[in-house]
């Protein structure tokens, strides 16, 4: 889990653009975007709870029809979404003092992801 | 669950814009839009992890309330979301290879479902 | 959990602005926004399916990083989100009939919050 909201903070200044709307928006299957505070303990708490609800072994229809071993990475992916957006407000991303975008890479390899972020607006 | 991904591609295409966000939103209270890689296994394997998560049985306040029979439809509506935004580039929807934008229709019959896209941008 | 449908559409009509997207954004990283019937039932299925995927107990990372209590806020934000897009089509916020947009402050105690509704298009 890494937090992405400088590089999209650097994006939207480039943009020159001062209000509208962002997209956060990960490419793939196997990743989610969404918000926390990013220190270790919620970094933990978030893992943890994935854990629960999409268990990383290989009991998944997706690894038994293809010979994948990574079935858990696709539904934390489609449970959690791939992208998110939000205002931009006088030039500055909306989001509160402790509220970071957070690029989870789910898959069971390391992989080099794409996130395209999207300014629209004036 | 349906995949949806070639009808929104058409009406970008209809829209003839280039750059911007595409918002793909599933109108009602029991219905979700997510991403996935839309082959038979993934598809199982969300389905059953929805079903954990949110058990297609009558234990729900909603039911007792109203006599319906779909509480876990509208339980599984508001933990996925029915809406999800894209980024468009150079005329193509932002997704990766082997991810696809799929309507879940959560409720307890066949229903007629509309779905809006909205492309904003230039 | 709050229903802010009212707001959100008073905002649009001030915007003047009548086909694009709306972009409903809660600061901070304890709090939700998706969508629901709100009525009391559905409103008791989320809390409670909430209460199952992050109970609101002390056993969080969070809660022994920092001396907080508000481990599972944090982790309820990060599943559910913080903000959604929704179309905006002749002036009206395109939602179903039974589906509203819902604040949910998840934190331990009460706090005054701020949402930010954005609009783009024409």
């Amino acid at each position: 889990m890494l937090d992405i909201t400088p590089r999209v903070e650097q994006i939207i200044e480039e943009s020159r653009l001062h209000n509208g709307v962002v997209n956060v928006s990960g490419r793939g299957s196997t990743l989610g975007v969404t918000t926390l505070e990013y220190e270790t303990g919620c970094v933990a708490d978030l893992r943890r709870a994935l854990d629960k609800i999409a268990p990383a072994n290989s009991d998944y229809a997706h690894n038994a029809r293809w010979g994948d071993d990574n079935g858990f990475a696709h539904l934390r992916s489609a449970l959690m979404g791939t992208a998110k957006s939000f205002p931009l407000c006088d030039g500055k991303l909306g989001l509160g003092t402790w509220q970071q975008i957070v690029l989870c890479d789910f898959d069971d390899r390391a992989r080099e992801r794409e996130v395209t972020v999207t300014v629209v607006g004036d």
